[in-house]
């Protein structure tokens, strides 16, 4: 048995094939490298119950990872998040087996630790000594950090306008932190230019191959937590898009490893905010890319994504799961967090909260049928988004008591 | 098989024993109550081997766990957190062996998830509907979050100055929130009074019975992932004392039940800020209980307890294991969680880091060897206390480069 299966890379535009083990960015094409895996082999190597026993987080699932050596491992013990049965909150939304899949139990609180983790530990692999990202907060946050435990320098920059707490992450790991006053596609710009100028690898969304297969593992653990019986549906709140792109691809490797069977595929939504929806309006016109969106504003900072370089995989996931794509207003998902966290105790991120609210919507249009398994991915920990819960809360003095009214 | 080899409650103290099958607060006599299980037939029913394959949280050691019924759980998926090597600080403190329980990767992002998700599980099989606490802030987010999902009110009450997203949680969840200008143990006495004038349940740390055990299973996972070989040390970040009481009480029980020998036990420290080090004080002192701290201060917002209900508990778990106190000055928490992030990536919280700071100090000292296997616990994440970093970032305009000395 090898440590992993990794083939080769390969272009989803234009076909051409590169090599894995020397650093690679995006095709001549300008289209993301993916990482193709000898599936044939492995498929008589690996089964299901080779998982027992193994370390409960996402390189349990090595052999279809993209590190060679189990040295260059850089973890902090992140996945296998709870997959949660929503209780209460299945019922008011009228879909009986829903399920929350929580990637706020992971270490940096959102689910960008894992393409860190597979990402920062290739580029170890690789020799990588110095990397650079723009980001709108948990990435830059989650690689700074994985970066600093792999002793490998980090450059970001994020907007201004990111959550606070993304900043102090990077500042403290010790990352070369800027802001920009302007949105990540202006941050993707200047990081462009000093890659470019001083010879750091990129590590922008998609611009190297590894974060995805980093992302991919939250398919291979929602697969393996319903026992290789796949759901119906899940929902994904996407601005870049490479969790959907990875929990597409990790479900199509599945079926080929045969751990899951090939006549059912969960549909597969991509969630979006009404101020910032480019997925929406392609895949509602039909689109196989999406366009630029302009003037994008929305208070779930993580989905404010104006044009994603892997829109055309995102789509085509979307079109091959007959799946679908949903836009959620700011007003929509400060309510849905609001009552999830009444009816479950589960503080979700502003994303989170609007792909939940997305449910709801395609429950009450029908496109979710009342018995189908439904799982929302819960991308972050509420608790990094302070400024999303208005609090007004009573002071009282030491000598006071509270009022029998006050207390209900 | 029973679910629970739950047996009565007793008293610490004065040895008095109490039915656990109605709500209990204190012993008679004032002291907390623990509780007792049957062991002896426990130690002939249950195997370590009778883990594997079980749930990856905490509720797999339910037969060590108070609830009887296990339609009574009330969980989000917490406990089996990431125990961490230390690459790096490891050589930085001259300890070879050095490891990290994360408690940051858990509902809440706090050690107190673990208290209240087996407190309020309880609490919902004995019929309580509204529940108080007093709190520092993590342990009525917890409580708060965990109660909205069982169905039961919350009343908290937490200092001004508790860390502001803890106020989110509480107040997001539907608590009945209020404020106090003071400190915790001005909150404890407006709890009091409240809990006597309404009938509320009172869950003030060690005022009921179960936090403790939820607490307990940091000392099984612990032993657990050493695979029943316990390490020789393990640091814990000590305000109310509760962690620590309950890793004690995992360790007896454990060895009563034969899966970790008799003849070795880890020497349990207490760590506390030196802004606030009563449980420090009594042991130096020779002491088996601690006195009020007046004026206490520290950044280490969870460890600013003067005085803790439980601290003979605390101080015999110490003098039993042969453990030590040890304080930390803020400065010096401050300068080790920098280190901690830079070195291993790590965000830890300023209770967390204070313990790592207690392990360079007793390394220093002598009192832990270069090979002896050490267990630091981190409490809770970094990003839980925003004002503990400054953070300043340079912030560009979107037309503006990077400069080469910048990159380093």
């Amino acid at each position: 048995m090898k440590f992993s299966y990794i083939s080769h890379l390969y272009c989803p535009k234009c076909s051409n094939e590169y090599e894995s083990d020397t650093v690679q960015n995006l095709c001549e094409c300008g289209a993301p490298l993916l990482v193709k895996y000898d599936l044939n082999t492995l498929a008589d190597n690996w089964k299901p119950k080779d998982l027992e026993g193994r370390s409960n987080n996402l390189w349990r699932y090595h052999e279809l990872l993209p590190l060679t050596d189990d040295s260059n491992i850089v973890s902090m013990g992140e996945g296998m998040t709870p997959l949660i049965e929503m209780d209460s909150l299945n019922t008011h939304m009228g879909i009986n087996n829903l399920y929350m899949k929580d990637e706020g139990i992971i270490p940096t609180g959102t689910f960008k630790a894992r393409g860190a983790a597979v990402g920062v530990s290739k580029a170890k692999e690789l020799g990588v000594k110095e990397l650079a990202m723009p980001t709108n907060g948990n990435a830059g946050a989650a690689w700074s950090l994985y970066a600093a435990r792999a002793g490998i320098s980090s450059t970001i920059v994020m907007p201004v306008d990111a959550p606070k707490i993304t900043r102090n992450e990077c500042a403290i790991s010790g990352s070369n932190l800027y802001l920009v006053n302007g949105l990540i596609s202006d941050a993707g710009k200047i990081v462009g230019e000093a890659v470019k100028e001083h010879n750091l690898y990129d590590v922008s969304t998609l611009k190297e191959p590894y974060r995805i297969e980093g992302k991919k593992t939250m398919g291979l653990e929602i697969a393996e937590q319903f026992n290789w019986e796949v759901p119906d549906v899940i929902l994904y709140p996407t601005g870049g898009g490479v969790g959907l792109i990875g929990i597409y691809k990790a479900l199509k490797e599945l079926q080929e490893l045969g751990w899951i069977k090939k006549d059912k595929i969960p549909r597969l939504v991509a969630v979006q905010s009404e101020g910032c929806a480019p997925i929406v309006k392609a895949w509602e016109e039909g689109k196989t890319e999406s366009e630029f969106w302009n003037d994008s504003e929305t208070l779930a900072f993580g989905i404010n994504v104006p044009k994603a370089l892997g829109d055309f995989l995102v789509l085509n996931a979307i079109y091959e799961t007959e799946g679908c794509a949903v836009s959620v207003s700011d007003e929509a998902l400060l309510e849905e967090q609001k009552l999830i966290s009444q009816k479950e105790g589960l503080f979700v991120c502003p994303e989170g909260a609007a792909a939940f609210n997305a449910a709801r919507q395609l429950r009450n249009d029908g496109w979710i049928k009342e018995d189908e398994k439904v799982v929302v991915l819960n991308t972050g920990a509420g608790i990094k988004y302070p400024n999303t819960v208005s609090v007004d809360v009573p002071t009282l003095e030491p000598n006071e008591r509270l009022k029998p009214a006050a207390i209900k």
